[in-house]
């Protein structure tokens, strides 16, 4: 067995080409291209995995990763973030040998944009359709008419369509709560697509969060999906109802590094600078993680039932034991701790153990 | 100005000296020896400013930052993280040319330990004085005994005294209430003191919590303190009362990306991967960050009334505004906002640009 004498991100490959796999499938059963979102993994080597499903362009959410990724060889990039001037020497960087689509969430930052981009770049409209975080609410007919064709008319601009990431979706704990706002967010992207069709008739639909995409079964006027977390899953997303247990592809390993008795708790050596402090509430209790038992090939198996991750410190994690696993546990031993957010336990660990090889993906925070 | 076009750490040196010197000052007037928690930081330029304040011995939370400080030229480190016998490779490497000084949390630790340290180590063993973390209880004075004399009588080792970290101080909300914990944990650490002073004549007592180091007004029997968050600070030691605002020394500054007036809310670039995740109760509502307004040369104004962020996902930040601050606000200027805990802030964010000079100090996470 590999020594794990550190905190150790490890991926297993075969998950998450599984969860790749069902995702570019379901895409292709329903006709929408998948444009995966890659802030979850921020992996080049593991973006590349993507290629062997088909997949021809990505979404990123931010110019940094835009750079990483236009790096390692994709040319169709979305940058799904708000744009505002303030990047523009970034955008037109990118933009001179790229195929590159940005975000306009707000009619106010085109003014800026428009003086300060010169290369060809094609733009999504931000449409809100309940998260209530960014983008334009879609009753705004004329507002959103007006600015897509001052975008048609502006040189070095094409208007591409209407993109929303219907993020309330999180909020969901349950696969009938989910579908329910999937189909909220598919009507109302149908209603812009009918009313605009006229005007631009090329217009492009594009969604994605990871609920929606995973649970939602159709998915008629809707041209691309962008969800990215579906490619590690995590104890959130079986929290929403969005995929099982078996689904999650990434696993953090960290040595125990102290036993207490009294408390029947173990402290493991993992914080809040490896697994994030994002926290789930189940049973009546916090969490931050739970409990896998490693196999020797580092392999994972199901969660121990009545052990998780009750508190986290810069470094430290303490795990609430049930009597019989923490009977059998030494100082030393690796455990496994299953993430509450992916996304963010990869981006804090900045690179992954790959399980089946042991080779080290590398992750963008890594690159700098 | 400089322009802020992405999430930008800054760090104030002249409040950030200034902390160093009151806590310096302050263990100078009370004859206990500062080794300052590097922890918070992780920054060799900034660990580098400790040195004019007559520090020359530092604590540390794991090997990664014993090793990146040893680089950087500290000689005396503590690391204060439970040692166990899959680290002693790295401990060994570390203790060839340095004063090393391991903590050991539980007995059953040290079996591995002794046979696998195979140079010079000086051993502090931890006291849980409340914090349930890590530690012995101070009650077990037979096993502590047994302990650190079969720690003086192993090769290689010597035992240095007690160490604690009294974390529950973070749990106060008040001066009153830090008093309290900072006194029982004299208590308990001064009576450990007189009951092994007999047997070990020269044993140290080191406490380190940023709280109780700011607060205690006595540190009678106390021979070390290792504080670090004190350097930078943060809204939660103002929440637990022990700063004041004026002392948080590092902030977030960060571009508006979009403004929504329905909402009286604005979209910054400023995420989960930026600020973490860590948040606050505070009238009745959680908090991740409070605004402050930016000066051209980058330093910051007090908190803005009524602002705050109010959500987090990935890479935006919500916040919630205050009419007057919302209508003088535009897309892409820059506002500061003041971290919850700016040991996360600052491990998320790996680098710091300076105000005073522009200069960019560098963290150990982006020195792998």
């Amino acid at each position: 067995m590999t020594e794990i004498t550190e905190p150790t991100l490890l991926v297993n490959r075969a998950i998450v080409q599984r969860n790749i796999k069902n995702m570019a499938d379901k895409a292709a059963r329903n006709g929408v291209a998948l444009k995966p979102h890659f802030k979850t993994h921020q992996s080049r080597s593991i973006g590349h995995w993507f290629k062997n499903y088909g997949v021809n362009g990505i979404t990123v959410s931010s110019l940094k990763m835009a750079e990483y990724f236009a790096q390692a060889g994709w040319n169709d990039i979305t940058i799904a973030f708000p744009a505002f001037a303030g990047q523009a020497a970034k955008i037109n960087n990118l933009a001179r040998n790229h195929d590159i689509t940005i975000l306009l969430s707000s009619a106010e930052a085109f003014d800026g944009l428009r003086q300060a981009i010169n290369e060809s770049v094609s733009v999504f409209i931000e449409i809100d359709t309940g998260a209530n975080r960014t983008g334009l609410l879609p009753a705004m007919k004329q507002e959103i008419n007006s600015i897509a064709h001052i975008i048609n008319h502006s040189q070095h601009f094409s208007f591409k369509g209407f993109y929303s990431h219907p993020g309330h979706s999180y909020g969901c704990r349950s696969k009938d709560e989910i579908k329910e706002v999937h189909n909220q967010t598919l009507q109302i992207m149908q209603e812009l697509k009918a009313y605009f069709s006229s005007s631009f008739p090329d217009l492009v639909i594009c969604i994605g969060d990871t609920p929606c995409c995973s649970v939602g079964e159709r998915f008629e006027g809707i041209d691309q999906i962008s969800p990215g977390n579906f490619v590690f899953c995590d104890l959130m997303q079986v929290q929403i109802g969005s995929c099982s247990i078996r689904d999650i592809g990434i696993c953090l390993a960290s040595p125990v590094i102290a036993r207490y008795p009294d408390r029947e708790e173990i402290a493991v050596h993992a914080g809040a600078i490896h697994l994030s402090k994002e926290l789930l509430s189940e049973n009546n209790h916090f969490l931050y993680g739970k409990v896998v038992p490693l196999r020797s090939d580092l392999s994972w198996e199901k969660p121990v039932e009545g052990c998780y991750v009750q508190s986290l410190s810069q470094e430290h994690g303490i795990i609430k034991c049930t009597p019989s696993f923490f009977e059998n546990i030494s100082i030393g031993d690796p455990i496994g701790i299953l993430p509450v957010h992916s996304c963010l336990t990869a981006d804090t660990m900045h690179k992954y153990l790959e399980i089946q090889t042991k080779t080290v993906h590398d992750h963008l925070q890594a690159s700098n």
